[in-house]
């Protein structure tokens, strides 16, 4: 999704707004202590059990810092390594890998952070039909980069932003007068590719909402039984999304009433950055 | 720390890309659904307990939406408050409001979640002399943001980058030669305000450093036993501070050992964001 | 679509890059001719019938000259008016209204030359309940103003970008060996709200890809009895777009057909721009 | 005149902003329906006969996207090709092929699209001896390479903006309070290397302008008549320029008047597109 | 030249970049020990004598940081000020004040140096009929305002780029073969409203050149004898330029010989920043 | 310091913004007179004796016009040459040397004359223990350049900017009530590697500053006989720096007092370019 696309035009704004940050006007300790002109190899290893995710932006630090540093190796985006695994081999001036360290593993930490935490509620629900969402939760300029490690952990993308898909919410719905309005107006627009999802917190709304027929229902915070009774109602007709409160606990649980979709949060808003080390030695 | 510098605009250059990435060519649903005009009123609401942290970035997203949305009230950054208080009030127009919303809620959801965080450790070393230091860990785009969320959370800010404090560690020592070598070094470069900051992992070490003079010592990854050993051979004379698996569990203990600051990366990379709600009504 | 959202942000930045092409290091002319201070009233006149669209960006130019530019009057977007009537009148500092008037001209000729050609199209398939779509051919950089143009002259927007919706064209189906197995392949992504729209060249094709089970499907420089035969093949179980050298004396037999899109990618690549004028006084 | 200069710098900013709006998040059909790692071949054709025109920017969308595209033959700027011959060929990654068509196409269009209509119009004034300017009727962002499409039309470049040419219009003549006022004013501000010129409206101000002494005059609007009167009062002592309402009917009869100089704006603002086809196949 | 047009923006963006460096993450001092929503009042006072220019880019750098600052008096630009003299008074924020007061004091330091010198240069020449060009020997970044500060110094602006005017260079001429060829090859280009000034060194090359027809001739680095020779022999019949080591000493002389011009690059390339010094009151 | 880090991405926006300023929308001389394709050959000269700085903004014009242009020969930063030696060699597309040159050599002319200026000052204090220091008084933009220059020089970098090191000076000092109040404040921020200096005008107000215990103290405009005394009261247990009015001719007599730092504005404020010339050849 992101190599060879535009896209990387953008994570690249990001990735050059973080080294700023980081290196602002120069990294004084090494100017101070590594002679220019030295060459070092460095290898990034897992410190724990994690899911790759955020290779690219990793990389793109260092070809943004210099033109010499050199990839030896680099594992693929979306493996499950084990503890003590190699991540990634790469050779070049050893000042730079100095000052690129901690922007790039500040990037491979939180991204295979997010990977990680999608692949173990996506282990949770492999037995069933039911596809792992993610949401608009994401870390401010993110957006792509963390869509892309839930891709890469084995969950699927809900809608990118506001523009690529219409959920209508409460507040939309309180705007129209009503589930039925409001679908109806949606539908009236006639936007040829974009479906519509529409937002229930109750079964009576659920019902009301399979009557204006939009293209997908969301189940908005909804108990088990509730999930249950919706998924008996609308009878595969219409794919059903369920939101709100999903944990590691209770997907599967989620997951066996049948229901097409899950999306969860968590997976990108509070997915902790995963543990990775890069050991740089001068050659 | 942030109003009224130039701060404000990088955080506005964050706050943008957030929105673009966010918003896109438009925002379909609330096109299709309200009508242009109506005005909105809104509430923002603590659904735990929880420190705020990220109130500018939070107005400044409605500002730059929009020039006629209002606060009416907007807690104190570093406030904390309990489940269901009012965070802000604001008003404006509807369909912003409804726009916004997500943006101005994942900085703020973070933000706080960091501040939160931040708090909890604070507290368990109240009783001691030591100070809680961030790190250099932290989301891309986000360093001052994040920085300052640590700062109304009742921490203080480690050097912000690589420019404003040096730090050798090891892979600057193993390039130098040694611990002493390295210190020399950096203070032969006569920097006039940067301070020296050498990073050491033995007790061996520790004593080399020591006699070196740099301006204050890291001891990384030290057990308890040697952190107390390093505090007594130090004897006061020099700032040290520990850094590597401090945790809400382990780190009175490590306060207790006399030590003068703790550094703690998951303050920043690992802060889950806290739970806010924005109700949002039409008026 | 465009105010009160951060499209507004988008086209500031095309309005700026348009500014410094025209003015650069300064407005010589008006530099060395026209005292400072003046005061000037300008107003904008329909040399020809027009639909207005536009003034989204024609008001900026000003407003980000200068502060001190007020509009007396400006007409509703989508308005058809006619030879000769006030489009809008504005006043502020004399040497800011020459400055800007080519720019916010070229933008204000352009966009409503789109909405009226718009509006000419929409004009001949009204009694038919088909839309007139739009296409992705634009002026590099103007795709949200030109889609809004299209707007407000009656037509609808088909997707902005490669982003918003997903159209399988020969070449994608090429490489996936057939039009069932691409929407097969496209399905199988189960991305929650995007459409899947697939090109056909032939009743062949068609009857291929009604079987694959698209959300939609568009009919490609198809001969008139062949769009008639599609129509009737489908049977209203799907929607289709013709696509493919239409013009204004074209469309309205192809509107009979009973197809329910009808796309135009001269309503933006060619409309030819209007005639408005400017006229500025000193007061 | 755009490679090798920094014109190129400001082309790509406009390209950026053009693959940002069409590509945004991601090319969803042909990630969805493409094999990373395929390669292509893309052919370009003329589907009528035209002027080549923007080659620059359509090479540059592609090596924007990717390091990896090759052409393997690219028709010169300026040639007139018959309809079906070949202006480009190109082979690379197949999804980059795909991804970028619609946007080089859009610029190669348009640009061809001028170049082709300045040719028409220089076609017809080849007798004599005055030049085809263009205006500042440009579409926003792309001055540059509208110019440049002019100029390999076999048109002039008039100024580029308002920086490097002092036109004194109506309105700035009103300002002064007279045409000789306005020349005179000029004239003191003594820039070295901008010559002046005014526009009449009449033989009456033309008189006065003659007199005053500026570089070259601006006939604006006049009828063929008072055009021939214009040209034998002025006795070849200065440059004039005829604009206004100038069209491929009319040009001959004005070149044949001996006027130096016809600028048209619709060479710029309602060129058509030309029709271009990009066949791409999976190799 | 400055306010009320687009330079604003590109002036903004150079002021921006200068608060970036100079503020970066925050002025620690200030936070440190300055608290906020104290008042504060900074009178600007001459340390010299000297001629105001830069006062554009002063008050930008404190609107850029706050909208509450305020100037209660502000000096005209190209004033001719004594030592002691008001240049601003101006209140608002305190720490605003304090950490705006560096960047501000660059710019109107070294603008105001400019001014200055161009005025020494201008007393010089004064009884004469000559002008006072200076050249594209500028800081980065600050061409406009370098330019401005000429103006307002009473010095006349040669070209700002190479965009605004011909200067054909002893390199161009070789690679043409010859002045005549180069001068001849420039009229065929026909630019409407762009002068040719040919650069010659040689009495022969000045004959060579008068032949040749350009618009203005400059003698580069010529003898005092030769420059008179020159005046004498180009009759008054075309403008021409003195350039290269002109000096304060010996510019009354050069003006003597009836030139029309004289440029000097050391006016802004070597002019030294004039002494003005900022107190700052809390209220 | 430069090359290697993040500070390339940030000398390059500089150096975009001053080829824009310079090239606009094309070098028209270039344009019309040399024909593309041919090769060129420039040697850069020293005209006076001078210390080299500046090669990396230099080199980094001709890379971002062109890759087509190759350094045959770049003299080292720091280098002090002889009038008349080379100092780079440099060849490729004749157009880019000609068009790059201006822009090129006012970075190199003006770093080289802060290098050149900071040479002379190190110069006169080589006998004793002192550092010659810069300040911020620098050219909007070019401060990290302008610092590498003094440092090349063979000065030592003060601060950077507001935010890497804490200096009180007499504003902060009466907003907190005094120096002790103000010194005390700043220690109790507790930032780990930022040292504090407190500027002082009288020996009273020296006696109370190291009473109060910062890391560094600031003589401000202290007369010589001052100076010497404060160097005895403080007697060597603190870096002591002086700061205001020094000059080429009494920086020796400061630097025998026995001080630490000597501050020189003038370094980089109003150090004149020196004389560079560039002869290109046609190959």
């Amino acid at each position: 999704m992101i190599e060879g696309t535009v896209a990387t035009v953008q994570v690249d704004e990001l990735i050059v707004m973080a080294l700023k940050e980081d290196i602002g006007p120069g990294d004084k300790t090494t100017a101070y202590l590594v002679e220019p002109g030295l060459q070092g190899r460095a290898t990034v290893i897992a410190k724990e059990e994690l899911v790759v995710a955020g290779m690219v932006p990793f990389r793109r630090v260092f070809q943004i810092l210099s033109s010499r540093v050199e990839f030896l190796f680099a594992e693929q985006e979306g493996e499950l390594i084990e503890k003590g695994a190699l991540i990634a081999e790469l050779q070049g001036p050893f000042d730079i890998l100095l000052t690129g360290e901690r922007t790039a593993l500040n990037f491979l930490q939180h991204l295979s952070g997010v990977a990680t935490r999608t692949a173990q509620f996506v282990e949770r629900i492999k037995p069933y039909e039911v596809a792992l969402l993610d949401t608009r939760k994401t870390a401010p300029g993110m957006r792509v980069l963390e869509k892309e490690a839930v891709h890469v952990g084995g969950g699927i993308n809900h809608r990118v932003g506001l523009f690529d898909g219409i959920l209508i919410k409460d507040n939309h719905i309180a705007a129209c007068g009503g589930i039925t309005q409001a679908v109806k107006k949606a539908q009236a627009a006639r936007n040829p590719l974009l479906k519509i999802e529409v937002e229930v917190c109750t079964i009576q709304e659920l019902i009301e909402a399979l009557d204006a027929g939009p293209d997908m229902i969301m189940l908005d915070n909804m108990a088990i039984d509730d999930i249950r009774k919706a998924v008996e109602i609308a009878g595969g007709g219409i794919p059903l999304e369920v939101s709100g409160n999903v944990t590691l606990e209770n997907i599967e649980e989620i997951a066996q009433t049948g229901i097409n979709y899950i999306s969860v949060g968590s997976l990108t808003h509070s997915a902790p950055a995963v543990d990775i080390s890069m050991e740089i030695n001068c050659e």
